[in-house]
């Protein structure tokens, strides 16, 4: 497995496999890998001859210094599993290399990034692009792989790939659970001790809606409402926002949902040392049919 | 000659072409052509095994709707000109094609485009940087030619280029001029026909601030003195800026002039019809070593 640094080596080695006819897949991560990501290098792997994965801790996509400061790096254990798991390739830049002296170039998506993440977490997003436009520029993959447990960031990454033109297939990969239900993130292992058995309370609010949706429910207001009572018997949960919404373009649901809508949640829980830890979920809802 | 109109046809030929070990060399023009193109097509002959001329008049880099309206448009004279010059694939893209339904993603430069022609014309260089970034992602030139009579574009572009990671060379080409010295411009066929000859006034100006800094003169207030008087003598002509700015920063030139010194005008003058005009010329004054 190889570990490259700078984006000319990684674009001299891209260049090389693509006249070799061989298919790239990048999975770009923050690192403090888990079994999620090692499930996007399953798709990737199913894709492409090549998996290539970045490591990269993007400053600008934090709006809060202290979740930066927070965010785990534990580049010689996700290299680690990176080699158990069959990646060919491992891209960790600097920071300054990704972003050189005097950069002051953005990519940004309007209306997509407006609602959620995008009203909790000001330029989060604008954070995401400008780097996932670098990454997709410097390794120059045929496809490049992401979890749809970032749903929102799915749809925006879409968006500014045919709105730009990259020459890029962008695949999904579901969302990847600890047996309890709770989705795998990097920020898991920064819960209070006490708060990780109450963080199954987002999936357990995401269950309790599809069941009440496959028994006939399709009032927003009853569904969001379920879904806050079950949150709420997690006695440490904030809710940061829990919303439906239309799954394509990630506008606010009608009152009575008319097709398949997105429920989103993010939710903060106390975490073992400073701020607290924001988790995100979703499950996108497909009501029956309306009988006659 | 090849004319193609989408963008998916034109990365499919790019592929083929670099597969084959054969260079690409782009031009991005807005159509209009005239013999300042032409000389961008030199350049890029003298770079490349393929020159690539793409025709499109960006709608989102014109901040007043009457410009875009007066912008000609002559794709059937454009195409017979490349023909002429032995262009090898004419880019000629609709709106709908450049921007898909919907499309909701901006490529922004920040500081180089605060001041000058970012000053006067709001959101013009975020469309020319949106643009761009497209164009070179639908057609995967090893080079990009740009003319260096829009100096401050071509500062943007290299900048975005840099900070993203395209893995592209952008080559610039000198301002080529009529005979009388008004640097070539597609904007010139819309002048009224008295104020054809006052245009000269912009390189006139630009001429005797290169003599007096031949001769010396390295005070900004005094060059810029002589560069106002210079194109006063125009009668309808109406300074948009006239200003000295450091050539890769653009950052304002100090009281006395240190080091290479980019002097860049906007001008605008009465039209044949409609709106007036505005030209932009520019020159990088090289002040003699201090004397010690």
């Amino acid at each position: 497995m190889r570990l490259v640094r700078t984006v000319s080596e990684l674009q001299t080695l891209a260049d090389r496999e693509r006249a070799a006819g061989r298919r790239i897949a990048l999975v770009p991560t923050m690192g403090a890998l888990h079994a999620g990501h090692l499930s996007l290098v399953e798709a990737a792997r199913a894709r492409a001859d090549l998996v290539w994965l970045s490591v990269f801790v993007n400053p600008t996509q934090f709006d809060e210094p202290a979740d930066l400061a927070a965010y785990p790096e534990v580049l010689e254990e996700d290299l680690a599993a990176c080699r158990a798991a069959g990646v060919d390739l491992v891209f960790a830049p600097a920071a300054a290399e990704m972003y050189p002296d005097g950069a002051q170039t953005w990519v940004e998506v309007t209306d997509l990034t407006a609602p959620l993440c995008g009203a909790s977490r000001p330029g989060h997003f604008r954070g995401v692009t400008t780097v996932v436009a670098k990454l997709l520029l410097a390794a120059k993959p045929h496809v490049a792989v992401f979890g749809e447990k970032d749903f929102q960031q799915l749809a925006v990454i879409r968006r500014m790939v045919q709105d730009l033109h990259f020459d890029v297939e962008i695949a999904a990969a579901p969302i990847a659970r600890e047996p309890d239900g709770l989705a795998l993130s990097s920020r898991n292992r920064n819960l209070r001790e006490d708060a990780r058995s109450q963080a199954t309370a987002l999936a357990a609010a995401l269950g309790a809606a599809e069941r009440a949706v496959a028994a006939g429910e399709r009032r927003s207001a009853a569904l969001l409402h379920l879904v806050t009572t079950e949150l709420s018997k997690a006695p440490d949960a904030a809710i940061d926002y829990a919303e439906l919404r239309d799954p394509d373009s990630l506008e606010t649901a009608p009152p009575v949902l008319a097709g398949p809508t997105l429920l989103a949640l993010a939710v903060t829980f106390p975490a073992a040392r400073g701020e607290r830890v924001r988790l995100i979920d979703n499950r996108v809802l497909r009501p029956l049919p309306r009988s006659r």
